[in-house]
């Protein structure tokens, strides 16, 4: 079973190598990392690269899809070449995921037309306004589109994943395999619960940060 | 302040890249993955490849070490060159982390002699015999050691660290910013509460997987 993890300039790093790491371990499958060109990709913050093996055009119908998020996304909701190969890929896909403001590209590229969705609670007005049925739940799942929220919940999307493609038991030993067993410091993990001072300022930083990037665009 | 995070063959992709995701968004970080040799370093499964963007040489005094784990550590227990930036960068370092058996390489460095730190629950026997002292707790903090257990913990022991660094707030922050709310699919993320079964099971092929690795190696 062929997983395609899908890169671009700007991404989330966590995005993928989370749902990587989890659906990886289920036997048989075969994950491969794609973007619009092989050869290192580096993430939004330009701090890391992860290495893309293969080319769009290489993988046309891998099994499962994996979108990840990033500031990238933004610059990309016009983007021809990815926005076609994830129109195409989806045509034949078992299961087309993403996480975080991946969703933005599922989006752009026509798949989630009033389809129940998620993405990160920052982004929640801007996925609506790409046409899908906005849900606020950390992983939603609707026909053969799984969508996490912000970053760390691929993590529980890969998982529920799992638990759709082979069962209860194979989703455990994974999960026993990465000792996921969370303990977050605090009820900060969410806008609902976090601090009202935190979220403003985590709203504040994002905005500043998606008009910096924005700025230079036509796309913006 | 500059985090160092450690690469080698085959190391766990989310063992490196959940710290990273969680330090990255501190204020006044500068990550950057180091290797023996510049360039892509492939994972544990040889699925995906992470650039190394310098040459342990290069970066002799971080501010904080990252090692993550990996079935490549077995075969690093004696190699001299990656041992010796460890107990040299660990000279000056504020903090000195690792996750899953990265403890291992820390150990093997002679950096955890006698010391309380943690790994993977499926190595804890190895690293006790490296000479530390083991506790079955995800997060272990001793000093300027912060140890993680197997592979997600990894995230965990990175907003210890934020905290120990910056602070609650700080933490929150950067939790809120990942969506850290997790919702395992089940209490199997520890071989204290998974079924007996999938405990057995996911030790049987850890064992068969370490014993495929090191058959070809003099240092297994």
């Amino acid at each position: 079973m062929q997983v395609a993890h899908l890169l671009y300039d700007r991404f989330t790093a966590l995005d993928i190598v989370g749902p990587h790491d989890v659906l990886g371990r289920l036997p048989g499958v075969e994950p491969v990392f794609v973007a619009e060109r092989p050869g290192p990709v580096r993430n939004d913050s330009g701090t890391m690269a992860i290495v893309a093996d293969r080319a769009l055009e290489e993988v046309p119908a891998p099994d499962v899809i994996v979108v990840p998020g990033g500031f990238g996304t933004r610059l990309l909701l016009e983007r021809e070449p990815l926005l076609a190969w994830l129109a195409q890929a989806h045509r034949t896909s078992t299961w087309t995921t993403s996480v975080c403001t991946g969703s933005l590209l599922l989006a752009a590229a026509g798949l989630l037309d009033g389809v129940p969705a998620t993405t990160h609670w920052l982004a929640r007005e801007r996925l609506a306004s790409l046409g899908a049925q906005v849900v606020n739940e950390r992983v939603v799942h609707d026909g053969r589109i799984v969508t996490a929220a912000g970053v760390s919940p691929g993590i529980d999307m890969a998982l529920r994943l799992v638990e759709l493609m082979a069962g209860p038991e194979a989703a455990q030993a994974i999960q026993l395999g990465i000792e996921y067993d969370p303990a977050p410091p605090s009820d900060a993990g969410s806008p609902e619960t976090a601090p009202a001072a935190i979220v403003d300022a985590v709203t504040a930083a994002f905005r500043a940060r998606e008009a910096e990037l924005t700025a230079g665009s036509h796309t913006a």
